[in-house]
Parts: structure tokens; sequence; C-alpha cells
């Protein structure tokens, strides 16, 4: 076997210890964190900042998080470019609990209670169901029938004026697609799920009324979510809206209306960081695209052999979704992938095949270690 | 000043590392953890379990995790003697988020969609708030008129048989008081919101149909709550209730229905480990009445200078609250006592002057060193 676990250093964010026995982590979220943030974590563990308490210990309302929590704030305001008049606010209950947050909080926006969704994948789809519960939904495009392999075309026609917003999912975890540019809408609110692909793209927050994204791909761990709101939007919310699924009072009492997840959003201080140290999101954005053409040439080198699920024109860059010709040899790609300190390559389990997940914690070599795997594998067995 | 950092050890749990600056923290929540936890969670911090990734970075859909988390499930049954008929189901959202999943889950068990409370604290109020969003919520026992000092008492003939259920909070974090036993409610199920005593008191579970607690104060990190429903009573939501505050749809799933808190279950392993390690909750208890005995003498040995906020009898065991002569000598305790390792004894916004929360991740050595340190303040200020 040549493919070996990668010494090629493309970049200077290929460096990757290897020590500890760890390896590349493709696993679509929670997933793999840059190893010096990881460090700088282990390292001030039991007494954080001098207060002689470990971070997971500190209140939330504590002088010492508050200030914490204002940084952050900070840090996302500038990566991000966001303008002051969108509110940040930190949620509990990961992408998922957005599914039902954005239409108790922007339904209301109307008289109709109605809402335009497009369907691009599980998470899209899940996202109508909940929205459903509270308003009149309509799905103005999916790529259903063909399994997601594309960001269905849509008719300008279909943006109805009595609907709040549409709402898109700009990347398709599952899948392997995403949205190559944002639709631009009049009349009603755009809404993006971006949870799968912040921070790895650059992009003009005013494409959206409101966007917002699971923590635990490329911000924190697991629980929490971000929602970036324009503060016009805020007040709407439904009278059946738990006090803590409504922006308005999140926004209000800068999200501590109850205890926040402290603990996840000292991990995303501390990652945020480290992506302004690398030079911000247009950075991020580099590095994706290296890692993604590093996997997608070896597909497309291979075309006979690898049989990509997302067309050409509609591919991610934060996941690669691909078969093999048949499930024997899937399970060998799979199982001596792993042998290679290659992990968690398995792909959706309604997608099946494989899946790997290049977000911003993986180093660019751990794309090109991939892609040495794959083509060796076809010398082997195409 | 003679009220030195505890050197005294008065139980085999009393031991406590003091290097690198650690102090007691006597935070209502997020809180104090058992230092071999923390330690145990340094040193695997960058490879859990042999996988080469770190615990934050591990997929909730891997192998290693699903083991993990029956684990705890085991060890969660085992502690509570929860019988086999009672759901084990982790959310999202903590404490807070239960006061909207109770009655958006148990509300419908009857046609009336009605439900009674105890108003014990400022988060009784609030869950009252909460589920009146969802149905008829009537009052049946408040201690409002009095601060809350006490657990009121209640007519048996309140018990409106076309309520689903009776909500109380076992233990009132920011009042300092706890039901010395638990009302025996025939026709109506016993909700209980244990929050801020769970592990730390024996009691029956089948006295309650239902009863929960956020995770940061004897369990885990902020974020996650932990609830225990028979399942007879399941199946029963509300149309309106989101997937993810659907104890059904999360029982079908074991939890699992998104990206469970990964971290917060696996720090909550650890540490319920560790409680079985020390005799499991009948230590607990005995550790628990040991701190509390220390700190309540304190007060009572100077009850001309402190003052208690909790009627005798109404005593919690987790949260001790008292204030002081005057706003001047508050002053001057919290911040000499922060002088002395002894941090964050500012007591609740809502009733000010101290509370000492003494979870299980307190040594009673910590409930030493403050009974010492309240002894010598009012020696020198009494």
């Amino acid at each position: 076997m040549q493919a070996k676990a990668p010494q090629r250093q493309t970049s200077p964010h290929a460096a990757r210890p290897t020590e500890g026995g760890r390896v590349y982590n493709y696993n679509a979220g929670p997933s793999m964190l840059p190893y010096a943030v990881l460090q700088r974590m282990q390292d001030e563990w039991l007494n954080w900042r001098g207060t002689g308490v470990g971070i997971i210990e500190i209140s939330h309302r504590s002088p010492e998080f508050e200030a914490m929590l204002g940084e952050t704030d900070e840090l996302l305001r500038r990566l991000l470019g966001l303008p002051e008049d969108y509110a940040i606010i930190y949620c509990h209950g990961g992408g998922q609990m957005q599914f039902s947050m954005v239409p108790l909080n922007l339904l209301g926006l109307k008289p109709a209670r109605k809402a335009l969704y497009t369907e691009t994948g599980s998470f899209a789809a899940r996202a109508v169901e909940e929205a459903a519960r509270h308003g009149f939904v309509r799905v103005i495009a999916s790529s259903r029938n063909t399994g997601y392999d594309r960001i269905p075309a849509w008719e300008p026609d279909a943006l109805d004026p009595e609907a709040s917003y549409l709402h898109i999912t700009t990347n398709n975890t599952a899948m392997g697609t995403r949205w190559q540019t944002f639709p631009q809408v009049e009349g009603v609110e755009l809404v993006g799920d971006m949870t799968s692909e912040i921070l790895s793209r650059e992009f003009d927050p005013r494409a959206f009324g409101l966007f917002y994204a699971g923590a635990q791909k490329n911000l924190a761990p697991a629980g929490l979510a971000m929602a970036f709101v324009r503060r016009d939007l805020l007040g709407h919310a439904l009278p059946e809206t738990p006090n803590l699924l409504n922006y308005t009072a999140l926004e209000e009492k800068h999200s501590l209306v109850n205890t926040v997840s402290t603990y996840s959003i000292y991990v995303m201080r501390l990652w945020l960081e480290w992506v302004e140290e690398q030079g911000g999101v247009a950075a991020m954005e580099r590095m994706a695209e290296e890692r993604a053409a590093a996997v997608y040439g070896a597909l497309d080198e291979n075309r006979g052999f690898y049989r990509p699920h997302a067309l050409p024109g509609h591919r991610s860059t934060q996941n690669v979704v691909f078969n093999l010709p048949d499930a024997e040899l899937l399970g060998r790609f799979l199982s001596e992938a792993e042998q290679h300190g290659l992990y968690a390559l398995a792909g959706h389990p309604q997608v099946g095949g494989v899946r790997a997940s290049l977000y911003n914690g993986m180093p660019v070599a751990g794309a090109h270690a991939l892609a040495d795997f794959m083509m060796d594998f076809v010398r082997r067995n195409g």
C-alpha cells in the first residue's frame, strides 16, 4: 500500500501533529477542530483566565464570562462583516431547533402566516415539516425526484408576496450540493440555513433577513446554534412561541434568558480567533477550495470508477459525496481508509456511499491524504 | 485574618487539590465539578478512547458515542433506582426549555388542557408563564407574598381531576427552600423540577409521572437537560410541539433526533461514575447534609447577625441563602470571602445577600471553609 498518511505540506495550514494516534476525521459534524485550539483548551482547562475555576464551572452571569461573550460577538461581527443592524443570537438546540424558531418568529411578519421553502435535501425537508406546524408552507422548488443531486431551478413568479420569507439550505450536508449564488428576492425575506458552510465562504450578510447555523461543524461543540437577524424583523413572534425560542426575548438579554451553553461559546471564541489569525473567511474559503479541488480532482480523474452524487456546477466545497461501483468495493474502501488514519468516511444513511466532510478544522493535507488514497485505491481495484 | 482556605479534612471526599490557584466555587450553576473528573477530561482530551479524535470532535452517530450513551443510561438508571417503565430523555435547552416541554407534552393527557402549579420561587413562576401559552394553568399554592421564604401549604381539594398534572419545583435555587417531602397526589400526575437537587437526595421515582433537571448543577455542563418520563405518558404531545421538544419523538430515537450535546453527555458519564464510586446517591445525600449542617450551623450560632432567607423546616441542603445587617457589611463579606478563595457567593439578583450553592461537586471541606469564614467574620464585625 503506497497511499500513506500524508506528509505533503501544501500550505501553512497543512501542518498537523500526528502524535498521540490522532487521525484525519471526515465526520459531518461534530467534526475536526484545529489542533492549536484543542491544545489551548487543554492547557487552560483547570483554571480559566485566572479565575481559579474551569470554564465549564463558571457562571454565565460572571463578569469574566460576560466579557468573553462580548469578545465572541465582536469576532463574529468582524469575520462575517455583519452590519450593526443585525443581531447576534445564541440559541440552544442546534440547527434543527431553528427549523421551528424561524417560523415561530417570522411567520407573523405578515397576516397570511405563510412561508416559502426550497427542498434541496433531507434537512431542508425537515425544515418544511416543522414550519408547517405553525402556518402555511409552500415548497417552490425541489430536487427530491432526482435524489437531491442538484439545486433545483425555481420560478421568480413563485415569490408569493403574501409570504413572510423564503427559506434555503445554502449547503446540503448529506447530499454534497450547495447554492453557488444566493437568490435575489424582493418582497419576501431570504432566510438561509448555513449550518454546514458558515465561515468557509465569503458572502454579503445583507442578502439575508436572517441566517443561522448549528455550531458543530465550523463553530463550536454540538447543542448550540447561532442566528443572525436583521433587527427590524424582531418583535413578531407568534403567541405560542416558548420564551427560549423567541429571538426578541433572547436579543433583549444578550441571549442570557437562561444558562447559555457557556462551554460551547468558549470553544467558539477560541476557534474564531484562530480563523482570524489564519486570515479570516477569505483564507478559509481559499482553503476550502483547495481541499475540494483535491478530492473532486481524484473523483474526476477516475470517472468510470467513482460516482459523484452532486451534478457538476452544484458541488459543495464542504461535503464531497460519492459512491463506488458496488457494495463490496465500498466496504473495502471504508475499511482500508480507516486503517490509514482516514476516519469516518461513511455517507449519510439516506444517501449511502462515501462522504468526506472538509470543514475549516480539516487541514488541507487531510484532503490531499484522502485524494492520494482514492487514486491508489483505483489503481489496485479499478 | 484566621479563616484560611481549609485544610480540615472531614471525610474522604474533602480532599481537594489547591494547586494552580483553584478556589471553592459557590456558583449556583454552572458550578464546581469533582476535581478527579476534571483531571480525567483533561487527560483524554486529544484522543478519546483510542479513536484518534477528541470527544468534542466525535459524531453522535459513531459506535463509540452510542456505546457511551448506553453506559450513561445505565448509570442514571442505577443511581436513581429508575424503573424500566420510565424513559430517559436527553434534551436541549437546560431546565427552562422543560418549562415548555412539560405542557406541550402533557397538557394533552386530558381534554381540558389544564395544569396545576405551585409557585415557590422565580423559576416556578416562569414555568407557570410558559405553560400558560399552551393551555389553562391554575396556581394552587404560592409563597410569593412572603418573598418565597417557604414551601406554601396547599389544599388537597385543589387537585382538580380535569388537570393533567401538578408541577412542583422540588428545590428552589434562588430562594434556598425545598420540599422536604413530596406531595402524594391522586388523579393527576406529579411533575418535579429537580434541577438543583437531582442526585443529592434519595427519593422514589414513582412519586413522579415525570421529573426533570437542567444539567449544569449536579450532572453536566450547561445546555443539556434530562427528563425522566413514565412511558404511558408519552404519545400525547400537542400538534404545535416542535419535533425536538417532543418527548415521544426523542424517546423513539434514543434522543438522537438531531445532534445531541455529545460533550455534555460525556461529562455526565464521568461524573455519574464518580458518584457511584463515592457510594451513590445515599453518599451524596450524607455529604449534602454535612455541608448544609456546617453552613446553617454558622448561621444559627449568629442569629442576630446573619439573616437566613428560608424559614426553618423549609431549608434547602443545596442553596443556603442569607443576608447581612446592611449593604456595607454585605459588600465587605463578599469581597473578603473572594480574597480567601471563596468564590461567587453573591445572591440571586432577585433576592440579594449571599447564596452558597453546595452541590455534589463541592467538597465537604468547602462548606467548612465557608462556615469558618462566617464565624470569623462575625467575630470581627458582629
